[in-house]
């Protein structure tokens, strides 16, 4: 790994990441952005994604040389002074850790449940618009061993920097793919033979008494709207009891619950 | 309930809610500050303080005039334009409502411990300098009716501003005090009859195994340092399985797949 140092903010061959909170707004199209030295170690030994290159804080090299062994070969490592980083980046970026990655292309639905095993456990989630939710979501889903993530349209990109961010890189671990609607996500995991509990304040089945099926999914809604009502009246419906008159839990917390709930009944 | 008008961003009887950013550094020795709806019904409803005052915007008085049926009679209500309130707080305001209430002091650990059921759920921070994370627990323990929380010294003011709105009011409503140190803290506790749960990746008993006592603390400590080692040494540790190397999880969802756990072994 030999590292090409840029002294020049506006070197072309550094150009994806140039301007970083105005490309998140606009959305990276083929691409994604890493950052931290935690996410970076799991891109780098976890993960689903090809890596196009690294961009370092000079200072930051020595601490990640065991990491950067797992690097291919043809991926550029490429190195900067903390002045020209910031220069590049648009703000200063204090972990001076980033790295490039592809994006890989979404299989349809039907596709994507054929392949997980005939034991399965995944997460469905519907209007789910907050990163901070999807990114601890994905944190969950990886560290309780979840199989897959199935998003409607209107849930939040999970690789959105942020929502990588706060899933430690979960979002880089779990799989996942889009479907059209809620109703085409019911539809497919059906079709797949999913028993799917919907998770609901006012839900019939309380969690601690539900034994997960095989093949298990569980919805989840935005906090507020919840699961849209007609999903609700054609699935399971799961509550988890709470204290009198209290606000409901945070929907990534309930994620956190519900997982482990799920995968301590299996073992 | 009749609101009086500030007009003048200067007007001394407002002077609590002026530089709300500065002020949240400094730290508010007597008092603390609460934002937006749905904190303000918590604190309207459930709490356990006094409040002293509100500053509303002028167009929020309607939707909230069945909530101040509430308000004791002797709390003046404040209302102000957008554009007073905004020079007032320093920042746009958008939610509109803020109100300033009383700190109550934070008795002995021994006492507070005296004070709670013979049948008690109670959490114990350790180190905790988060505000998201102490506010997410506060709402977990909200949620699931743990009867206190203890803190140490290194955990941060559940009162403070972000704190208690990411709790979306636990912090008002679940009881809390401070104990000198993790070792205080422990022998309070053991002291009071509570089995103490010591919560570490390293734990030896597997939470979904876990009954609880009747006096239960399950104590949790920051992200990254955990627990100190010599508190594990002298109580029951327990740990949560997690998938294959995956970074440890949110200490906040700890708390809630915790006390979701002990709950409804319990009931």
């Amino acid at each position: 790994m030999m590292p090409i140092a840029i002294t020049d903010p506006d070197d072309p061959r550094i150009e994806p990441y140039r301007a970083v909170r105005e490309r998140d707004l606009v959305g990276r199209q083929h691409r994604f952005i890493v950052e931290g030295e935690v996410v970076l170690r799991v891109l780098l030994q976890q993960s689903r994604f090809d890596i196009e290159s690294l961009l370092l804080a000079e200072n930051r090299i020595d601490s990640l040389s065991n990491a950067l062994e797992n690097l291919p070969p043809n991926v550029p490592v490429y190195t900067a002074n903390r002045q020209v980083m910031d220069a590049i980046v648009g703000f200063p970026i204090h972990r001076g850790i980033l790295a490039m990655a592809r994006r890989a292309p979404l299989p349809p639905v039907e596709d994507f449940l054929a392949t997980l095993p005939q034991e399965a456990l995944i997460v469905g989630l519907v209007g789910l618009a907050n990163h901070d939710n999807v990114g601890g979501i994905f944190r969950n889903a990886a560290a309780f061993g979840a199989q897959g993530i199935l998003l409607d349209q209107e849930s939040c990109d999970p690789l959105y920097r942020k929502a990588v961010r706060v899933s430690v890189g979960g979002a880089l671990i779990v799989p996942f793919t889009r479907v059209a609607s809620a109703n085409a996500m019911v539809r497919a995991l059906q079709g797949a033979s999913f028993e799917i509990l919907a998770f609901s304040p006012a839900g019939q089945e309380i969690l601690s008494q539900v034994k997960p099926a095989r093949r298990t999914a569980l919805l989840l809604g935005a906090e507020g709207p919840g699961l849209p009502p007609d999903l609700l009246a054609q699935t399971r419906t799961v509550s988890i009891p709470m204290s009198g008159g209290f606000d409901s839990l945070n929907v990534a917390t309930t994620s956190g619950i519900a997982l482990h709930h799920l995968k301590s009944q299996r073992s």
